[in-house]
């Protein structure tokens, strides 16, 4: 592999894969360019450290992949409250059983980070008030378009939203049944139903 | 301490302390008899690994401390879903910073040792499960005094009632903002009311 670009992110993508079913310390160097195909030298070339390359995982790799899982998809509907709502329902069925296992990428590394070591705390948290920033840009597009109510704050709600949904994985994970995934959306849905303006109701849509 | 009762809650008292500032695994045996004034043999006497002392932790003091903080409040209200939402508030006002920085001693144990060790998930995940299950049954009382619309399901939503208290400390934590608290418990509300039949609806009393 000479592209530069392309190794760079074949180590972040090894990395990604070992983190998430092992956890950011328990994940050496070795093991990472082992999976990667790259010497070490390639590894230290682009990254100084093994932190590092844990700050390009979570504002590159877990950035992208919230924004790619949870944000994207809602520019889709005319209606961001229905979005919302769809996407965490297509997103529960899409979900295997080894990633209900394994739990949400973002809350693992946070949990395990956040507490150890603050500029991983910094990054993470970055990576989450994106996250509910997007959400609220979105739920104000909602107001601005007559779906959601107008006396709703739309940052407290996207606060709101992302907690419910960081808490649906971690709720499964730790329950380790599918069926939390389905209490989540239910409640989740009566929620935004109350956020809805009449006219932008999510009943007649299910 | 010749009382053997008053031994075994001092060292448990002391091990739930250290624990909750600097993880089970970064704890050690002598930090704990130091903390709790007691001699190793005393501690082996009680418990014949650190493993036991963690599962006596989370089956004895940290199950208490989610039936004292959550469960046990309930009982003073003619209407539970207005309890819910109530004991909410008073919880989120009486949090410290420094406990909103630690977060909450279940979910850091949780996230700590449930994918390592298969006892203590299990054992975890049994504390969890009796805090859904007191909510469910206060809302199954809800729903017979009239106060609960009898279309919902209540497993289902304290399933998601529980993951919304857990989430709301979750998120303080990670985002170091107490702000978070308020835009919990203001969407936490809305879903109760949502769920609350017209008699029992909750705004009348805010």
């Amino acid at each position: 592999m000479r592209d530069p670009e392309r190794t760079r992110r074949a180590i972040l993508s090894a990395a990604f894969d070992l983190v998430y079913r092992q956890g950011f310390r328990a994940t050496s160097v070795n093991e990472i360019v082992a999976k990667a195909g790259v010497t070490q030298g390639a590894f230290f070339h682009y990254f100084a450290t093994k932190n590092d390359l844990g700050f390009a995982l979570t504002e590159e790799l877990l950035r992208d992949m919230i924004l790619d899982r949870w944000i994207k998809p809602l520019s889709a509907y005319n209606n961001p409250v229905q979005g919302i709502a769809r996407r965490f329902r297509k997103l529960m069925e899409a979900t295997t059983n080894e990633e209900m296992g394994l739990g949400c990428p973002l809350n693992n590394l946070t949990q395990e980070m956040s507490s150890i070591d603050p500029v991983f705390r910094d990054k993470l948290r970055g990576v989450l008030q994106l996250w509910i920033k997007e959400t609220e840009r979105y739920l104000k597009k909602a107001q601005a378009g007559g779906y959601m109510r107008p006396e709703v704050d739309a940052m407290s709600a996207a606060e709101f939203i992302v907690m419910m949904e960081e808490g649906s994985w971690a709720l499964a994970k730790v329950l380790g049944e599918r069926s939390a995934y389905r209490s989540a959306y239910d409640g989740f849905r009566k929620y935004l139903e109350s956020i809805s303006t009449d006219g932008g109701s999510l009943r007649a849509h299910y």
